[in-house]
């Protein structure tokens, strides 16, 4: 299994720890420490030597700070983490605040006086981050001190070493353009920045840049590095060479010098001596390195990771990949739902189901010679009142069975080699009330609405989300959540600039893959959520339009239930848009099924009876 | 009339008037000068004596900027006055540049060199304007200089003085809230932002927060001055004496000690010099009003005028008197429609349009003894070709017939002492070609989506620009301006921060009225744009309903013109909302119309019919 079901947490442990810190931060004339989840890569999973809050204070969630000082300790966590931080942390010792509502930045402005030295370590919050605490540290007087060393490091005896995986090449015939192409438009990039150099510092951007994979982090193919790009001259590598078999290093030694990791600081150094001026882009970069450049005489230029929109505009080979990873994990997909279809209420849980799709992943992905590498992330399985906790995974202590008159939320995705996938589908046990199915249906009918969009291109995710939101509001209904993030190719699976939110402030282009993903929760009761991937593209010219269009593709293929429809609420614009990609759905997935799971499909996706008033 | 139609502007006394300025620069050891349109209130419009701009360029827009350097000179424009500027301006003196892709700040980092001085006149730049252009400077290694005195005034040997126009008070009947009461509102929220005081410049500030109107610039009431706002003690009116009535005058010096603007300077400094901490709007506020307090050990508090939001979430009186403005507006509208459709083509010109239709809103006012005391801009009277030009003003010079197969745009607005107007409309010429009536229907789709929209409370404009869209999107089809401005109440037609736009990032809150104006142009050809003026207001709670939603009230009563519509395009939900719509008007303004303007109503507002196939 790619996927666990333990509540590894103590949070016992965490007393203890906190005030070895305390002790350590006395000794050296400090106050108080920051420990963000974050490491070096700012990334949604880090490798196991890099939980520091979970070590520190037993909170194992992918989101959070704890900041420690000498009488008291907070950790800041958001909605989704509100009950679980509870269970994982000990309440003497840690006070909770809402990382949305009261941020390390708001309460340090509130809560720190003259003279506090709270120390962090530089390596572990962006530019951006430092900026923020820092003026807030200055108006409540306080200083914030960048450490060389992370105390929690020395602390943590048993602490794991870097993770080794090996790392191997991402082939042409996926990746699409070589990497010898992609750094040399990197390059003119830099330049055109006005920097001599860039820091890559997420490694979804050098797993593009240079077409590898890798396995340091759960679910997402990354080999944690550095890169330093050159717009002149050679490039550098900082990757630990135990993890690259030798035709990996052969093949990455044509692209640019290696370094082991450690000697990061020493070359940015020597470039920053020499006058480099060197780009960081604020919302990824360690804060340390702008120091580094700044210290040693290099100039900072503010810019964009230069990978980001060129790895985020698939090329047509990554389209081609994908949309051959959505066929493969559709019919995955289908075989889970007939199957399901096939069994008694009350006779499952969501382990069951989340282990079950996982075979179906694992099979279709032999069957088909194109095995599954990983999943895309934990499978979020949420019966009845589960499904209505937006980022629920389950475990075994939460595991809930499969009960007669609710519903059941699925979202998953695979990580195959030509692609990532991410769908979601909520499916009635037994019958639903009509409130289930009147509100699926207004999900349904958002997610159409997106999927039938024109719009100009240029447009930003930003004036698109609300489309998806039109039908529920008009029923007094929304959801806390955006309607869409950027997905990678064979990458991370929530991957920007681009999203289809509130915040999707970058403007889409064709070739971005997104998800469409509106829902609805009824807390304490259910979840439901609808979920698709689509791309960015030029739609037909029409005879009578004025200017170019951009539209969606549909990548992911599966059916909805019809047992949640009402039909009555669908206008004729969405039950034709439904009928269709139904019509699809079984054009292509179809021949990768058989026998019973072929039947099922076919009904699943016969068209809707036209005169139906429900 | 108030419009009048002429091209005041000559573009031959531009060359001289630059050869002066230059002439004064070379004397005063300066290599440069920004003559921007604006004034110290960063208004629409300007009293004569600020036209500094047209007085050096001859360019009489509503937008634009110069820099004259020695050797060369170059004006700003946006896109609605690249046309005017090289009729008004000497092609030989001034080079043309874009205010939107190459503004000034770009402008002078691409084209200024080491040490060339550019000077400018600090009361007519914002804060924000000259941290951009300070930025760029830099850049460039140039030094912006600001000056004490305004080179082009010394030079305007008949510069019109300041105006004087009567200033009266508001009546409570209209505000809705003693000035006194707002007067506190305003200070508590300085104190909250940590100021002592608040500078107000915006004089639409100033007119709502005393109760005040005046006449010192065309088509919005306000009288030109400062205010300084206390969070304790005394207020600060800055206000020419002689523009106040004694009963105005006794009136106000309850609020506020009267000044004259002349000692605002004094005044600032002395209370900067006290340590005041002075709430400055870095988007409204000159650059001048910062440096005074810097310089004499004041602090600058940089927050929003603390005016806008509670001058834009107009209260009940507020709201009653916009519906009343909006009945009579319409009746007069109804009025010009009903003659307009009674006459032959070619046998109209715009002028007479214009002329006509103030004629009705005249009438109109007399009859209801509410009269007419300014239209609230220039109308747009735009036939055929001149349609497509989004921001038309009919003259002498551009006259066009109404003539026989073209259409006919409408833009206009009244200012009534219980509220400020702005209707378009669109009508046929004779008879329309099937192209204008797929696209009128098109912008009517998007206008119905908006006037049909619910959403949650807090929502902001730019979430729902789209909605008035889709429609035209899907046909390949879009305009190029936002869908919706803010609309005082008696006070400015445009006024903020709310807005229906891509950058309308402000929330939308109860009480707020902005327009509703989906258009569609085709240059060369005709225009279509439709226009309602709508309020943000609660809904009734839905018994299903999750969460409390907003809507849209639509003010706007004026019939649409069925020879333009195709009912086959409209949704259900769409002709149920144009019937509707009609009913109302025909409920709300037939009883202000009589004998063949109420039999024509009736006709232009009867119900559609449904099975109409088109």
């Amino acid at each position: 299994m790619f996927q666990d079901f333990d509540e590894v947490s103590d949070p016992t442990l965490g007393p203890e720890r906190v005030a070895k810190l305390r002790q350590w931060l006395a000794a050296n004339g400090l106050d108080g420490f920051i420990v963000p989840r974050a490491d070096e890569h700012q990334g949604e999973y880090v490798p196991p030597g890099s939980e520091r809050l979970k070590w520190l204070t037993g909170f194992s969630g992918s989101a959070g700070v704890a900041i420690v000082l000498a009488s008291r300790a907070v950790i800041f966590v958001d909605g989704r983490y509100t009950l679980q931080v509870r269970d994982q942390t000990d309440p003497e010792t840690f006070a909770v605040e809402s990382l949305i509502d009261n941020p390390p930045p708001k309460w340090i402005e509130a809560n720190l006086g003259k003279g506090v030295r709270l120390a962090y370590d530089p390596w572990l919050h962006t530019i951006g981050d430092v900026k923020a605490l820092s003026k807030a540290a200055e108006k409540s007087g306080a200083d914030l001190v960048p450490l060389t060393a992370n105390p929690v490091d020395g602390l943590w005896t048993d602490r794991p070493s870097p993770p080794l995986a090996p790392v191997e090449i991402h082939p042409i015939a996926f990746a699409g353009e070589l990497a010898r192409d992609k750094l040399s438009r990197l390059a003119a990039a830099i330049a055109k920045d006005g920097a001599t150099h860039a820091v890559l510092t997420d490694p979804s951007s050098i797993a593009w840049a240079f077409n590898i994979r890798g396995a340091d982090v759960p679910h997402t193919p990354l080999a944690l590095g550095f890169a330093v790009l050159a717009a002149e001259g050679p490039h550098l590598l900082f990757m630990d060479k135990r993890k690259l078999p030798m035709k990996t290093e052969a093949y990455l030694t044509q692209l640019a010098d290696l370094r082991p990791p450690s000697a990061l600081e020493s070359e940015i150094t020597a470039l920053a001596k020499n006058g480099a001026r060197i780009a960081l882009d604020p919302v990824l970069a360690a804060d340390r390195l702008r120091t580094l450049v700044a210290e040693h005489g290099g100039v900072v230029v503010s810019a964009a990771d230069p990978a980001r929109i060129p790895r985020a505009t698939k090329n047509s080979a990554e389209i081609a990949g994908a949309r051959a990873a959505h066929r493969r994990d559709g019919a995955a997909v289908a075989k889970l739902l007939c199957w399901l279809d096939g069994q008694a209420p009350d006779t499952l849980d969501e382990i069951a189901l989340v282990t079950k799709l996982e075979q179906m992943r694992r099979a279709t992905g032999e069957e088909t010679q194109m095995p599954l590498r990983e999943v895309s992330f934990a499978t979020i399985a949420g019966a009845g009142p589960n499904g209505a906790i937006m980022h629920y995974r389950v475990s075994t202590a939460t595991n809930r069975p499969l009960k007669d008159g609710e519903l059941f939320l699925l979202d998953s995705g695979g990580q195959y080699q030509d692609g990532t996938t991410d769908i979601t589908r909520t499916v009635p046990i037994g019958k639903p009330t009509d409130e289930m199915r009147t509100r699926y249906t207004l999900v349904l009918k958002g997610m159409f609405q997106i999927s039938m969009l024109r719009f100009p291109a240029g447009v930003r995710g930003s004036e698109l989300d609300a489309v998806a939101r039109l039908a529920l509001w008009k029923a007094g209904l929304d959801y806390a959540h955006g309607t869409g993030h950027g997905v990678g190719s064979y990458l991370s699976v929530h991957e920007g600039p681009q999203r289809l939110a509130k915040t999707g402030t970058e403007k889409l282009l064709a070739g971005m893959i997104l998800s469409n993903e509106p829902g609805y929760y009824k807390p304490g009761s259910y979840g439901i959520r609808l979920e698709n991937l689509i791309l960015v593209t030029p739609t037909e010219e029409l005879p009578d339009g004025d200017i170019a269009m951009h539209g969606f593709e549909t990548l992911t293929l599966a059916p909805f239930d019809k047992r949640l429809l009402r039909t009555s609420l669908l206008t004729r614009d969405e039950l034709h848009w439904l009928d269709e990609y139904h019509a699809r759905v079984m054009r292509e997935i179809g021949p990768m099924v058989g026998g019973e799971v072929l039947a099922w499909l076919e009904k699943a996706t016969a068209p809707l009876p036209r005169d139906d008033k429900d």
